[in-house]
C-alpha cells in the first residue's frame, strides 16, 4: 500500500482521515456539532454531512455561534482548471450550495487560472485559461443564487486585490512557504508568492469565511490563520471534505490527470455505464455462486461508497442496498446497474442545465449579479 | 574605508566602478561608443554623458544599430517612492529625457510603490502610494512628452500585466533570485516575487528596450536578459549611471534617508547654500593661505563633482573652474558659492514648473496622454 501524501498538489496512497485531523492539527465533525449545524440551518443535512464526507473543520462552531448572534458568516471556495471536471470536483461546491441557501450567504468562487499554469510544467497559460472557462459553467450549472454568488478568474480580477495581497505577503517569509508547501530553491516565484491569492478571498468580507474545501486545501487556512488578525481581518473557518475514491478503489482520489480514475461531469449515460461496470472496484466475490454464499463487503465497494456520498440520498434506500449486498442478496452487477443510473440521472440534469442555462448564469455569477458588480467596483487595500 | 557593498537595496562603500563593470559583465563606455551615440542622435551629448556619469552599459551599440536600420528602441526607467527625492535620483530620468529627445521615443516610467512596501519594515503602502503621488509631481516637472510617456504606479497598473508577469515569473526560480538578489529564506514572499514586476516594462513593446539607470539596478536586467528571448521580446540593453555623491564625499550615494547627504528637489534656495556651505565636502586647504600657496584638488571636491556631472554645460567654465581652484586661485568658499548658485537656479526653476504644471502633466503622462490612453486599453498577456 502506497504511503500516504497530501498537499495541495499531490494526494497519493491510503488515505487515514483521523490521521490527518491529527497532522493538520484540524478539528473533527462530531454528531453534537453537526446537530447544531442543521437547527441553526433550519434546514435538514445533505448526506455528505450526514454521512461523514465532511469529517474535519475549523471554527465551524465559532462561525455558527457568531451567526446566531447576528454576525453572518460568507462560503467561500475554488477551482484550479486542470483538466476536465468530475465528480469529484463537485461535493465542495455542493457543500458551499447548501450554505448558501440555508443561510444566505454570499458566496465566493476563485478560479486559479494562475495556480495551475505556474504549477504544471507543460501548460500554457491560455490554456489554464480556456479549461477555466469550461470549468465555470460546469460550476454555475450547480446552482448558486446568482445575485449572491461572485466567480472570479485570478488573472482577471488582480487588479483589484494585489494591494491587499502584497500587504498579505509582506508578512510570510519564504521559510514559512517551504514549510507549508514543500516549496524548495527550484520552485518558480511565481508559485511561491502564488498562495497569497488563495488567502485573499478570505478578506473579502469583514465577517468570517466560512470554506468548503477538500482536506488537502488546509495549509492555505493555516497561513491565513497566523496572518489575518494582523490585517484586522478574521481567522477563517472551514468545512474539510474527504477525497472522493477513484474508480479503481480507495486509495488516492478521482483524478483528471488519470483518465479511467474518474467519471466526468460531461460523460454521457452510456460511458457512465462502461466505466462503472469496467472499473468501480468491486466489494463483491468472483462468482455469483460464492457472492450469493458469502456476500459482498459494501464498505470497500467504490459503487456503494459513491451512493453513499453523493447520490442515495434515501436513508432507508441506502440500508436496504447495504444489507441486500452484504447478505448476498444483490449482486455486483445489480449495484452497478443501480449506481450507473442514479449518476446518470444527476449528470444528465446537470448537462441540460449546463447547456441551456450555463452562459446566462457564469456572466450574471461574474459580471452582471448584484455581488458582482460590487465586487468590480471594489478595490481591496 | 568601507567595503564595497552595490545592490538594488543598499550602496555602500567607495564605489569602484571598473570593478562593478567586471563583476557585473557589463561593457564599459567607450569614447567610440559615445561618437556613434552622438552622429546617431544628431544632437550634442549632454554633460552627464560626455563627462563619464553613464559609464556602463548593455547593447547600446546594438539599440544604436538596430535604430539605424528602422527598428528604434523605446526607453524605460523607474523610481521607487521611499523619501522625498533629491538630485541622486534625477540623472536616469535626465538621460531618459534626453534619449526621447533626440530618438523620439516612447517612455515608460515605473513607479515601484509596492516594492518599497515590502522591502521595507516599517513602511505602510498607504505612505510608499503617497510618497509615489509626490514623486510623479517631480518627475513630470523635469520635462518629457505627454503624448509619449507613460507613468505607472505598480499597484494601480497590476491588472494590465499580471498574466506576462506569471509567465516570466515561471522562468525564474528562487535560486535564482537568491542568488541574483541576495533574498534569504527570511525574505517575504512578495519581495521575492516583486523582481518580475520590474522586469515587465521591457516587454511593454516588441522593440528592444533601452534602460537608463544607476548600476545598482542591472540586476534585474541580468535575469531579465536570460527570459526574454524565451517569453518572445528582446534582450534589454541597458545604460548604467555612477552614483551622485553625497555632500559628505565620494563614498556611497546621496540617500534620502541621510538628510544631511541630500539636496532635495523642494529645498529652498538658502537651504541649499547652507548644505554646500555647511557639508559639501572639500578638496580645499585648512587655511586660505595654505590653499592659495598649495592649491586645492577639485578631483574629490563635491562641488566640483556636481558642476561637472550635472550642473556645468560650459565645458570651457568647467576647466577654468577646475584650473583656477587646483593653483588657488579660486577658494573654496568661492567654488560653493558658485556650485550653490547653478544648483539653486536649476532647483528654483524646477520648482516653478512643478507648481505651475505639475499637475496637468501627471494627469497627461498617467492617463489622458495618447500613450497612456494606449497602455489602459492594454492587457499583456
Amino acid at each position: 500500500m502506497a504511503e500516504m501524501r497530501v498537499t495541495p498538489w499531490t494526494v497519493e496512497g491510503k488515505i487515514e482521515y483521523e490521521r490527518l485531523i491529527k497532522e493538520f492539527g484540524t478539528s473533527p465533525i462530531t454528531d453534537e456539532l453537526l446537530k447544531e449545524l442543521e437547527s441553526t440551518a433550519k434546514k435538514p443535512l445533505p448526506v455528505f454531512l450526514r454521512r461523514g464526507f465532511f469529517f474535519s473543520h475549523r471554527d465551524l462552531n465559532v462561525a455558527l455561534r457568531e451567526y446566531k448572534e447576528g454576525k453572518p458568516f460568507f462560503i467561500y471556495t475554488g477551482r484550479g482548471p486542470s483538466g476536465k471536471m468530475h465528480l469529484g470536483h463537485i461535493l465542495s461546491f455542493l457543500m458551499a450550495k447548501w450554505l448558501q441557501e440555508a443561510f444566505g450567504a454570499n458566496l465566493y468562487i476563485e478560479i486559479t487560472d494562475d495556480e495551475k499554469f505556474l504549477q504544471k510544467r507543460e501548460y500554457t497559460l491560455e490554456k489554464t485559461r480556456e479549461q477555466a472557462d469550461k470549468d465555470i459553467l460546469d460550476i454555475v450549472a450547480l446552482g448558486f443564487d446568482p445575485e449572491k454568488t461572485f466567480i472570479f478568474k485570478d488573472t482577471e480580477y488582480v487588479g483589484h486585490v494585489y494591494p491587499l495581497m502584497i500587504k498579505a505577503a509582506k508578512k510570510v517569509t519564504f521559510s514559512t512557504m517551504r514549510a507549508v508547501f514543500g516549496f524548495t530553491n527550484e520552485t518558480n516565484v511565481g508559485l511561491i508568492f502564488w498562495p497569497m491569492y488563495q488567502v485573499i478571498p478570505t478578506f473579502f468580507e469583514k465577517n468570517r469565511a466560512l470554506i468548503p474545501c477538500a482536506i488537502d486545501q488546509d495549509p492555505y487556512w493555516r497561513v491565513q490563520r497566523d496572518i489575518a488578525e494582523g490585517l484586522g481581518y478574521k481567522k477563517a473557518a472551514a468545512i474539510h471534505g474527504m477525497f472522493l475514491p477513484p474508480l479503481q478503489g480507495t486509495e488516492g482520489k478521482m483524478s483528471s490527470s488519470k483518465a479511467e480514475s474518474a467519471i466526468y461531469l460531461n460523460d454521457d449515460t452510456k460511458t457512465v455505464r462502461k466505466k462503472i461496470m469496467k472499473y468501480a472496484f468491486s466489494g463483491g466475490q468472483p462468482t455469483v455462486k460464492e457472492h450469493r454464499k458469502k456476500g459482498g463487503n459494501p464498505d470497500i465497494d467504490v459503487s456503494f461508497i459513491y451512493l453513499k456520498m453523493l447520490f442515495e440520498e434515501d436513508d432507508k434506500k441506502l440500508k436496504e442496498i447495504y444489507n441486500a449486498y452484504k447478505s448476498g442478496e444483490m449482486l455486483t452487477g445489480e449495484l452497478k446497474d443501480y449506481t450507473a443510473k442514479k449518476i446518470s440521472a444527476f449528470l444528465e440534469e446537470h448537462q441540460r442545465r449546463k447547456k441551456t442555462d450555463g452562459e446566462r448564469l457564469a456572466k450574471k455569477m461574474m459580471y452582471e449579479g448584484e455581488l458582482a458588480r460590487a465586487m468590480w467596483e471594489r478595490v481591496y487595500e
